[in-house]
């Protein structure tokens, strides 16, 4: 019998049992095999549309899904907000009303207000994937990190992983927490007392610690994931200035040779160089950095796979 | 012997007879029973090019005629106005040239200028799709909004259709009102006296009727079709304020309680909620807004199909 | 033996031999053919990924590739600057590094930097083809030149070709004057003082004249090739008026009656009609200036087909 997920949408890590990352993981790895053959592409999901309905800007994850979708061989449709109807004041969900009256199979969905996913998940019938949903998850950045790390620890169980930056406005973070402790690593938060949240060791306070010095963060670490600074939100009133928090949480060439000799060196990118994490490090054999890209791809193709097989045999029809 | 448009061009339903829309009404079912089939593609474009020109912004037309073209294995290339060349000075006509040196076998065009469609008819060997020309003509909306109503109503012949709103700037209105009188349905216009133009009866003059009260327009009628209010366009000074506009010509619950029980409910949308049309009404059973862009897709593949058998068995070389 | 370019990449014509040029002029030649064929489109590339990365607007250039690619049955991406992670301040090297991690094949780039593919052809695993970098080389619109030259004079040797206007910031005469000299014809700068390299006829002395008087320059030419005035560009301090330069510069009816009377003129595109070229010029019969767009797809077929021969047979893993 095949393995399933027990959903047709992927709203956030958080509402997976260790059993279904797990099935991700292990559906991604053939994926995965795929890129180095000749014909990289299977007729998997021929004739299935894939809308990538992007509310904010992204080349990285976007791109990511619309290869996944196409070496699927699914059509892609992209709608990026400032060229839809959205600026003609249409209503979330009435745009995704017309995309399910369009008949997409999936909505690929990234809004700047959490729980964006959901709304979609409970009102239309195509599956929904939460490409990011304001600070509160980012499931398939989670997945690609799980498999990265996997890939070359062999298991999460009993991994001590480190998590530096702003935590609190992480949705990266937020999913790799849940991801994380549901397959059974410790995890080490760290970053400015302002942008961590007081109570986010809830999620699992057995396995969640917090520790504001990054030197003491790492030591004995087996992977640190090093988030982005990001500029863009302006937060400046709760962050150190750009040098000061490149001293105290960047990574840099010093604090890599004082971690272990196999400790992994994971970023979301796109990487700001000499602030959270020194060329150095980025470049380093102990970078896994563009791993991620590449896997991101495969857990991707492995995420649309498992939701077209919850999905009705034909789409449904309005009545 | 296969039945065919007279013409490679779908510029207006004020070009074709009745037989025509018929045609592609006809054509189109085929193609929208496809889409609940497993595999919602044929291959009857393969490697026919579409080339979307879109000189205004539109998510749902575009998306729907690329989605059409893409269910029909034609490649599809996009060309929004803010990236093209248009900004570097290029004439409509040189870009279309450059489309037609391309070997594109249909354009696709939406602009502001009514007529620009036709221009580019007279110019270029491609096949040219008016979607959406200034106030003149938006004819797949036009054909999807026919479909939708013979689909519900079996005919057209002397059903009673009321378009609601800004008909002077409507093209929807327009392409609406050549292709029901032509099929034998009876028009009613209802807006403001500023927004309906004096002459506009003169399409068919035995068909067409301008009431200026909703409710009486509305009474023992078979369709509601609801036109958007365009705020884009900045016509304060022909518009009753909003709330005006709302209470004198906005459908409601109340309006439609006093309508006929198996009244259609039609928008093209985007809906502007609570202005034009409340949400009981366009979630309301009578509403088959969410079946018109579903047909929308039907009619476009129609459209694409039915114009391919008309181009040149190899496009023309230039000489 | 299959002939074969000697890299895998394209990053001008100053690195190719004059085989190399004819090798990929002759390898278009039956992609040209394909065009006149009822199915245009052949699986070649079918399963590979092209990245088109445009940090410059083009739509003529971007649509050309992005056809090309699809004719050869590859997937393509679109990243257009204003959308992507530029914008977050990731280098032009991470989002390569980005790209090659996600298997791109071929990365097609427009950048404003002389040299930027270069930096990516020595940094990253996939086929770099420049699709023009700063006043540096715009090879595909060279090679279509040529090709376009050629299939209508059946040789280039001996041929005497002039450039006329911008030459010190156009990318396309410098390819040209690479590609022409290589092939053995002459050519004859033409253009304002102010607008022509002193040092330009260094690429070629025996083979490259400067002529600033149009008329003389034109006189017994076998071709014309007509640079764009780019007036994106803000160069006001280095030009005479628009009204002196046509006056000057621009190609009209007048001259054309005192050139050869199988003058070929060529122009990149897009036109500024009445400026440097009169719209009796461009569509008289001396114009080949579509046919130029048309050739320009099956340049970019034969170049994606030919460095695709000299990729890996799979993609390097990183390791």
């Amino acid at each position: 019998m095949t393995k399933r997920l027990r959903s047709k949408h992927l709203l956030g890590l958080e509402d997976l049992t260790p059993a279904e990352i797990e099935l991700v993981l292990d559906t991604a790895r053939p994926f995965r095999d795929l890129f180095t053959r000749s014909v990289r592409k299977v007729p998997t999901l021929r004739g299935r549309s894939v809308v990538l309905l992007f509310y904010e800007n992204s080349t990285r994850t976007r791109t990511s899904f619309d290869l996944a979708a196409k070496r699927l061989s699914a059509d892609t449709v992209n709608i990026a907000v400032a060229t839809s109807s959205v600026q003609k004041g249409e209503s979330l969900l009435d745009t995704a009303f017309t995309m399910e009256a369009m008949k997409a199979d999936f909505i690929v969905i990234r809004h700047a207000h959490s729980g964006a996913p959901h709304l979609l998940a409970r009102s239309v019938n195509a599956s929904i994937i939460n490409a990011g949903d304001g600070f509160h998850e980012h499931p398939t950045q989670g997945l690609l990190d799980l498999y990265t790390i996997r890939e070359r620890k062999g298991d999460l169980k009993n991994l001590k992983v480190v998590i530096v930056g702003d935590i609190l406005h992480s949705r990266v973070a937020r999913s790799n927490l849940w991801g994380l402790t549901k397959l059974g690593a410790s995890v080490i938060l760290c970053g400015p007392p302002t942008l961590i949240p007081t109570d986010i060791a809830s999620i699992c306070p057995r396995r969640i610690d917090v520790v504001h010095n990054l030197d003491e963060a790492i030591r004995n670490a087996d992977v640190v994931n090093i988030l982005r600074v990001q500029f863009e939100r302006q937060l400046e009133h709760l962050f150190p200035s750009i040098r000061e928090y490149s001293l105290l949480y960047g990574m840099n060439r010093e604090r890599l040779a004082r971690a272990k000799d196999d400790v992994l060196i994971l970023h979301p990118g796109p990487m700001n160089r000499g602030i959270e994490i020194t060329s150095d490090v980025a470049d380093s054999v102990n970078s896994v950095i563009n791993e991620q890209v590449t896997n991101g791809i495969a857990v991707r193709m492995a995420v649309l796979y498992l939701l077209s097989l919850n999905q009705d045999p034909v789409p449904a029809e309005e009545t």
